[in-house]
């Protein structure tokens, strides 16, 4: 059975990111760093820790508390900025926070940890809902 | 036998990009878009995006004229904006530019664009050029 | 009298610059760098560049061709990269670009270049158009 | 008799912005807005944000305990995000927290408030330490 809080894209199963905990405002991406994740380099490539901020970020604005009711935002901008590498086998957490915004246009912070809490990267986006028009 | 012009990343082989036309100061990253690059709400994901933006920018300040001289960077930050959606079935190229910097750090400019020429969207970045010191 | 085609605002005024080529889809801002645009090391400050890109892309989207008309936007987000250093004595050209968008939402390119060609800084912006209703 | 903990610089004199608190990984830029700040709108200009968000990031990196130790910064990228008006008269705190870094680069993530607490802007930049080679 699907879960309805999981989300259920092509590429987040591909990325192999989930969603943690989810309520109005804020939201977390989880991965786990795998081999799949590293770049020619061997370290983390960045499109895994800017798909993460991406993702968080945008749930972080689309909560809702009624069942059925599902909102959904397209990103508009992201901005990601990469502090520290992060080996294979961390345990990554993307932290998301909508910081503003209203009917039409959001905004959110995001920052991504490792398991013992070191910061890895910072992200910042601005999303649109769907649903309020085109651009 | 591994190419040794392409990017032999685990990430690179997960989401399916290729490294195009490369030479000094520029790079083309391509991807077509399938079913996997997509998110819940059936769009192409953010993430597919700002990986192939992140590729591109990089790899444009890391060409070298030399047989077996392999130069390598690391993303410092990295902007993406998101013009318009690409569907299914896209045929994405990423074209980057290397627009300045130094022995240590480079700047680049992304645009990606579909089959027909349409922009999808652009990026920027900072790099910093991997052997010359931690940050 | 007052020349509609300036920018009349008081932080235009205080920090000098002013609108040069203008048309639909394309603005220019200009600026010699004096003194007073310094910071405390006696370089460039990042804040004048930012605020000549920040007026750049903006005008970029906002050019009427019906005279009396004044269309109006305000930025969302902006990104700006820094690539070179330009010292007292510099004639500075920020060239914005639309890239994209639609009746609410807009997005620019911008670079600044000096009196010689040099590329001094790029930058990136989405902007709403305002009269669209709040955020 | 100069303040020796006040950015001296000329542009910080022109936008009347001044540094308040300030220790290590801590810095804030204090500013009250005036009608020498609005754009031809009448609203803040986003410049006015984007220069204080960059004048706080960049000390944040820079305190020195060591009297007489003057250290020094310049800018490689900056985002900021706007995220609500701040109206003439309005009292602003730019507070900025460095993120992480070495030797040679590091981050710093911004957050610009009203007097009431309410959140204006926000930002990241990535800076280098002057005085460790060129770029």
């Amino acid at each position: 059975m699907k879960d309805p809080l999981q989300p259920e894209g092509g590429f987040a199963a591909l990325v192999g990111y989930r969603l943690g905990r989810w309520r109005e405002g804020h939201a977390e991406i989880l991965l786990e760093v795998g081999s799949r994740h590293l770049n020619r380099s061997g370290v983390l490539h960045g499109g895994v820790l800017t798909t993460m901020i991406d993702a968080a970020g945008g749930f972080a604005g689309c909560h809702s508390a009624e069942p059925g009711v599902v909102r959904r935002a397209f990103t508009l901008s992201l901005d990601c900025h990469f502090v520290t590498n992060a080996p294979a086998g961390s345990e990554l957490i993307a932290s998301a926070r909508k910081t503003g915004g209203g009917r039409q246009i959001f905004f959110s912070t995001i920052e991504v940890h490792d398991q013992d809490g070191r910061l890895i990267a910072q992200g910042a986006g601005v999303y649109r809902y769907r649903g309020t028009g085109g651009a």
